[in-house]
């Protein structure tokens, strides 16, 4: 049975790229060697690394003076290594979620944090808006999409402050204006790879402000100045990054991933609004095109079940919800095929007419 | 032209290991979903990351009372991990060479560091004995193999502070007295898996013993009490974790490692020694059994780029030593043939006699 992959991440990856990597693990490009089993050193991957940058710098069009480097822990510890390098004396969080908030709670460990606002209260099915952001803070971070709530920023915020943004599960789905961010991450795994390796976009002139002695390793100048090669980088997941990225960019780059989300957000929030089982869970205006939450309308909640295993037996995965959300959620990332969405439309509508 | 693959890392994998990993990621088992693309919280993936454990315990021997953890970042990450966990007043480190310097260097970001023996002077060519450890320091750290200057200590230390130990390079090539440490790690690509992940042994006792606030994902406690799981982590670097450590039981287990490596080692050993063009570079009793490092003898040595040409030509792969020793190495992890330590053995037998 064909199988269509909702998985709010590690996800869905073209087939193509999959195809790819798993080759290259085999050999690469011809050296008799697994890609597995190369140096980073190799001649032959030095190229892998530039093309993955390159691709980024291409993809969202970064202004001069911004580097890219590829680390690991995921944005998990990118959430410590921003406050390491970046918080001086205070910084700004906009909490819109899980991740925000503990994106938030490593800053505490160094320098004061101001909440500016926050949409907890209505379980962060909001994003919040008119919030005032202090001038004085060494930044405001953001969560430009929440995996878990179904709520996305699908735009660049203007702000007295410098931005920095979480963009794990929204990179390179929509253009970014990046002279607006001094730093976005991004876990990879996602809208960009397997899990193992982390994006992470700076600006330069915003490094070694911070007066703090910065472990090696949390310091991303240390990976700038090194090219992602200070110490061994995730080989394989780099490779597959590029792979992807190079994917993106022969499908009409990130206006046409933009569009395509669109495409498939809209069929999926239509059929939610149409189908008398469902809701959606997040404000309209605030709605991801990347993570589609819905539940049972109340008068059908026992069906929860049924229908998960439903949707299951026509080849859905990984659409249960979180469980801070309950219901269903549908990960849309830029791999997700029109087919996907429209099969997952149908279990929808042939549920809905048993019932 | 078949490759011998001398890389000291990310290096040699057994076929098998590498074919299975290629395998999943193109369909893991038989679910129709990529390895690359299923969520590290899938029922088929909890049993990938509890067998790795599990296996790690077996092959060496753990006593009652330690935890094993999959983490990412490399070891260059736990030279700071280490210190942010273990130490509160002051640490030992012996030095005997580039990672044991460079695992020091974070140390002193976080107390007092005590050298307590160092063969720098002598560029690392052995490892020093008869130092004084203090009985006051919160852990001895040491370096049980060093990749680039080739020596060893295939010996679990009498201490009488806890011993931590970087086995990066060594890691389940030998029988470990897992109760005289109270961590050992090791990035795993040189006798693990491809790069990008790391394996730590911590004793569950000595955590949370330091007075600091340590930040989430740098908090070994956080790892431990999740299971590895507390976000999303490296899945196909645990996945060929797991396999290669499969590939070490059905083997032997590290006891038939040792013996493999032994062969290997004092195969090339002999030849370096035998051969009038060559000479080994690390003092014979600390020699390690994992990279052989060597140089043309003084009369030869304007053949160095000649001999290197040589052995390339005949599938040599990674044979060029590092900058800091020079000359050759040839690292032979655990995936390391006798097949191909005879083939380098020919190369340099072949070149003697052309010479």
């Amino acid at each position: 049975m064909k199988k269509y992959n909702f998985n709010a991440g590690p996800s869905m990856l073209p087939r193509e790229v999959i195809e790819a990597t798993a080759d290259a693990c085999l050999d690469f490009e011809g050296s008799g060697l697994s890609l597995m089993e190369i140096s980073h050193r190799a001649k032959n991957f030095q190229p892998v690394v530039d093309k993955a940058v390159e691709l980024v710098k291409e993809l969202l069009d970064l202004p001069a003076g911004y580097s890219v480097v590829f680390l690991a822990g995921g944005a998990s510890t990118e959430f410590c290594r921003v406050p390491y390098n970046f918080l001086e004396k205070k910084a700004a969080y906009l909490n819109t979620g899980t991740w925000a908030k503990k994106a938030m709670k490593e800053a505490k460990l160094f320098g004061e944090v101001v909440e500016v606002a926050s949409s907890a209260e209505d379980n962060y099915t909001y994003i919040p808006k008119n919030f005032t952001i202090p001038a004085d803070a060494d930044y405001l971070h953001i969560t430009t999409n929440n995996t878990i709530f179904g709520t996305e920023m699908r735009y660049d915020l203007d702000s007295p402050v410098p931005l920095i943004a979480d963009m794990s599960s929204d990179i390179f789905s929509r253009p970014v204006d990046v002279s607006k961010y001094n730093c976005i991450y991004a876990g990879a795994q996602k809208n960009v790879s397997m899990a193992g390796v982390n994006i992470v976009i700076v600006k330069d002139e915003a490094l070694n402000k911070v007066s703090r002695q910065i472990p090696t390793m949390l310091d991303y100048m240390t990976h700038v100045k090194n090219g992602s090669m200070f110490n061994t980088p995730p080989v394989v997941p780099i490779y597959c990054a590029m792979k992807n990225l190079e994917w993106v960019k022969k499908n009409g780059g990130v206006e046409a991933m933009a569009q395509r989300a669109k495409e498939r957000a809209d069929m999926l929030y239509t059929e939610i609004e149409r189908n008398k089982l469902f809701r959606g869970t997040a404000k309209a205006e605030d709605r991801s095109y990347m993570n589609i939450c819905f539940v049972m309308n109340d008068e059908y909640k026992e069906l929860e079940a049924d229908f998960l295993q439903f949707a299951t037996e026509r080849g859905m995965v990984g659409i249960k919800g979180h469980r801070s959300v309950g219901g269903f959620r549908a990960s849309c990332y830029n791999a997700q095929t029109i087919e996907g969405v429209q099969a997952l439309i149908q279990s929808m509508k042939d549920f809905e007419a048993q019932h």
